[in-house]
């Protein structure tokens, strides 16, 4: 299934989506979609419910985290190797982790806010890996029994903040640098999740273009690896790293966002998300 | 007010801590302390109290984290300039953030757990801010404004993780990494922030000691340029680094962590906490 929380901020409520794309009201079988019932099977439980015989959600709601409660998302740096190149940096041997803020995460279609003294805003479109109970010390085989699903994830990064000192969470965590979904999208739906393509534009214009079957890390080899360094919570997020194409890498020189520009992304089957870059002035006045 | 938290885990009452370093229950006055409720005076509420008469707790309780929810823990790095020497670095000309997993925080007694392939298991007493209210864009002149108060940190380090690919936190966000407290001390009780002795204890043997005067970006400038990069959440925590005396910077051979050992540590008037160094297999099998 492929879940999503539409509404305002704060009374979002439950939908699934259904084969045309289209929102279908959940609210009536399952009031909240939280992390903290993941475990317990509280995706599977909805497995079965018809859901071209939801009712409709008219218009075009505001989407929000497609569920509640991410204690932390997990990055992976330099996960393909075209995009390690165009980095200038030698593909690691072992992932490369940091963390993202959990304050930096927001709804797919929320403004980006280019904080006050940025001057290098970059994207970064990666596939999400949504855990799905408790995770330490997780051997490869058995890792998707820990993962509920999939989601895209628009890992914004501003260069200059990141490359400050050396530790890049400066420059991955700043409000609204971290666009979740549109959809939580159950496992089973997705037969591959090394067969993805990932794409994103901005203004129209194709900027990254890649598939998961570049990684250097899979995603089992991820989940096990993170799982040794800390335990993975029901909802948290890795971010499995970008394909090449953002605008730190672009030739001649590098290509770093404006406000008024518009971005656009997407990972096969998990659909798309869509930001208008803002100055942080401009996000603080309010439309 | 000196605030804790004692009880089973999940079980928890709150705990004021009088005069004599004693705690009262506190659980008549306020069920929860709550970060959530930080913002809203909280904490203010309950200054009036008479703790000397509240009734006294009998024994010795476990202590858990001294409040609920933390949504990130900032680490600053190489904070004091001594600590920067002996690690080998130069002192930063901005502060160095990384974030510690919320997975890794724990109460101040709970046994440090060595990771499974861990070799270089080192220690960091710290001053810990706690933030009171949402701060983004926070001037130094109004950062005391956004301050509930402060506690101890032991900021517990794998540095073979630490420096494995080049981001920390791998090496900072191991389960057990982060004791907090024991006590949540409001900021009324703290004259000088930048006048606080630290110091730390392996079996016994003083290996760190320090004072925050000696930090090279003090406390309202840290909250400061966190705000700057992050919107700082009330409980939040930031960890504003170590003085010199970790095991890796020990001469002529670094001194690392093992199972059996035990660490103490503290800062003036925040309490002190312990903890006892256990092999990962040994907290999995239990008391």
């Amino acid at each position: 299934m492929k879940f999503c929380r539409f509404g305002d901020v704060g009374n979002e409520r439950v939908g699934a989506v259904d084969n045309e794309g289209r929102i279908r009201d959940l609210s009536g079988k399952i009031e909240r979609l939280r992390s903290s019932d993941f475990a317990g099977g509280a995706l599977e439980a909805l497995s079965g419910v018809d859901v071209a015989g939801l009712p409709l959600v008219e218009g075009e709601p505001r989407l929000g985290i497609p569920y509640e409660g991410i204690s932390k998302m997990i990055c992976i740096g330099l996960n393909y190797s075209d995009h390690a190149l165009e980095a200038g940096m030698q593909p690691p041997e072992k992932p490369i982790v940091f963390l993202k803020a959990p304050s930096a995460l927001c709804g797919p279609y929320e403004d980006t806010i280019q904080p006050v003294d940025s001057t290098k805003l970059d994207w970064e479109v990666e596939l999400g890996v949504v855990i799905g109970r408790e995770a330490r010390y997780i051997d490869e085989a058995e890792a998707q029994d820990f993962i509920a699903g999939y989601c895209v994830v628009n890992d914004i990064s501003e260069r200059a903040f990141q490359m400050e000192g050396g530790q890049w969470d400066k420059g991955k965590g700043c409000d609204s640098f971290g666009p979740v979904g549109p959809w939580l999208v159950t496992k089973d739906e997705v037969a591959d999740p090394q067969a993805l393509d990932l794409w994103l534009d901005v203004n129209g214009e194709r900027m990254q273009t890649g598939n998961t079957s570049t990684m250097i890390f899979g995603v089992d080899t991820l989940v096990s690896h993170c799982s040794r360094y800390m335990t993975l919570m029901p909802g948290d997020i890795i971010a499995t790293g970008t394909p090449p194409g953002v605008g730190m890498g672009k030739k001649p020189e590098p290509v770093w966002l404006r406000p008024g520009d518009t971005i656009e992304l997407g990972v096969t089957g998990l659909g798309r998300q869509r930001q208008r870059v803002v100055r942080y002035e401009e996000a603080v006045a309010g439309p």
